[in-house]
């Protein structure tokens, strides 16, 4: 390959087509001007949609909405306080079974905190992440094998058909969001055990490898995801067994498989980082057969840790005060 | 691990410390309106600060600059024409010995390509490349192996005390630029071959690995760079020796060691991001000891590839098309 930009010129690669799905959002410039910056005790932790939006203006006693931004009631004093007050909100709106996202409710909390310093502000169900476009964290395991025919070769896992979110998806060998009071290898070593029966000595072969970070779109909701990412060589004969009712079926796919999976309909979109940054790392996915690769890398790693950069004295300066002050 | 914050509340880690310093100048907002864009057939390809732009005032036929672009004459009809009007400019520049990056003048020349498309526009000496701003390609390789006794150790190199740039730092195994007429794999067999004998059937078990992009200042210009990175795995017998003069010294260093050693002042600040993508990779740094994990994996894949996003239209809409009308 003496000239480097003869294959790559003006091509669009189907991997590329793939990671601007799963950053739609990112890449329409987080709807600059649509969505209202959410902020929680000064700090920017969200983004809101109009179609969310309409639903909040119904409580203003917890959320302060003025033309550019929505305020969690700087009056709640804790983490406890702000956490009931808006479970209240959610238990209301999930009653109305209006809002797509709130019908798979998990009794499962996520934890909301400032950007950079990470302070703990509150927590919410799971499924109401979305709608404040809150940054969500999971873990995510590639388990694959060096086939003494096929190569490398990836175990994916076929989501249950009664999964409330991507039901029959095609999807990583193992993942699970990252709940409040759980580590991250902590719920990996969980994960493996409970979707795919791995425990044991073989568990304690998970290796870090690195995160994910994007910023994907849908009709549920906002979601600036990180997954961190580990990776298990599993042996050749370890047979993944569901022990949770989550996962339909496992398939063991070579490499190429793999790829062809992840560019069918029938994956989960938001899984799709994870396969690729794998077969990035493992050379498959390389510069030499990828026209793309270096913007395809970046898209792996959107730089979510500074897409929330406001904060309350942004506004206050910017004439909000004076608003405020006219409404009242 | 119970609780995901407590640790991290507040810290900032040496490793974070590192990643900043790689990345100064794309933290500090690349310095906008201070630096001008660099515009070449419509399309940005650079970013030129004051103390560069106060030379290029004397060569108004190569570089038409306005209030807030610079421009390369558009009148230059192709990549020969342009690549030897700014050759041209360089080698005046460096006859007069002002510019201290042109002091390390290298007789290889790097190409300057559109974003996106990635159309070949012109060539220039790689020293020239910071004074424009101009996205750096090159390879590095991880050279590694698990001892026995010490686990996973890396080989590291001292760079000639003789070289241009960063004489006498400790860098990574291997590396190189990516000059015109190259390509990426092929850059890393040349570079292993002439930097570490490493040739044959070594040499073709070089894995690529993905890449790491950071944007980078120093006193003698601006580096948007990108590394494509190999992994190799070194027997435990083979002795890297030099074969070109650019290398002091090889050493085998523990992890450990290494992360100390990237830490020091003695280690070229460019090359961290590659040690520590790679430590990640392999989970010697991972999200239970590294408490700002997921912005450290963010800060080693910064968005290169939409940092420079004018285009000449930009300016001629604001305003500038008078303003040039008016200085006709």
């Amino acid at each position: 390959m003496k000239d480097m930009t003869s294959t790559t010129k003006n091509t669009v690669s189907e991997l590329i087509q793939l990671a601007r799905k799963f950053n739609c959002f990112y890449l329409q410039g987080i709807h600059q001007g649509i969505c209202k910056p959410f902020l929680v005790a000064g700090h920017q932790v969200g983004l809101i949609r109009p179609d969310v939006l309409k639903h909040l203006h119904r409580f203003p006693e917890v959320f302060r909405i003025t033309g550019k931004y929505v305020e969690l009631n700087p009056a709640f004093r804790d983490y406890q306080q702000r956490t009931s007050k808006v479970a209240e909100v959610l238990q209301s709106l999930r009653k109305e079974n209006e809002i797509c996202a709130l019908k798979g409710w998990r009794d499962e909390c996520f934890e909301v905190s400032t950007p950079f310093c990470h302070e703990s502000l509150l927590e919410m169900d799971r499924s109401a992440v979305c709608l404040f476009g809150i940054r969500n964290y999971g873990v995510s395991i590639n388990g694959y094998l060096f086939h003494p025919a096929k190569g490398l070769c990836i175990w994916l896992q076929q989501r249950s058909f009664t999964k409330q979110t991507w039901p029959g998806k095609w999807d990583c060998f193992v993942s699970g969001g990252l709940a409040v009071g759980y580590g991250i290898m902590e719920t990996a070593i969980k994960e493996v055990a409970e979707e795919a029966s791995v425990v044991g000595d073989l568990a304690k072969k998970l290796v870090p490898a690195g995160c994910v970070s994007f910023y994907f779109e849908s009709e549920r909701g906002l979601f600036p995801n990180t997954e961190y990412v580990y990776d298990l060589e599993i042996p050749l004969d370890f047979v993944p067994q569901n022990a949770d009712g989550e996962v339909e079926t496992f398939e063991l796919l070579t490499a190429d498989e793999c790829v062809q999976r992840a560019l069918s309909p029938h994956f989960k979109t938001t899984s799709a980082p994870v396969l690729l940054d794998f077969l990035i790392r493992r050379g498959y996915i390389n510069p030499e057969n990828e026209s793309n690769y270096r913007h395809l890398v970046e898209l792996l790693h959107v730089p979510l840790q500074s897409i929330y950069n406001k904060s309350h004295s942004d506004f206050v300066s910017n004439g909000d005060f004076l608003e405020n002050k006219l409404n009242e």
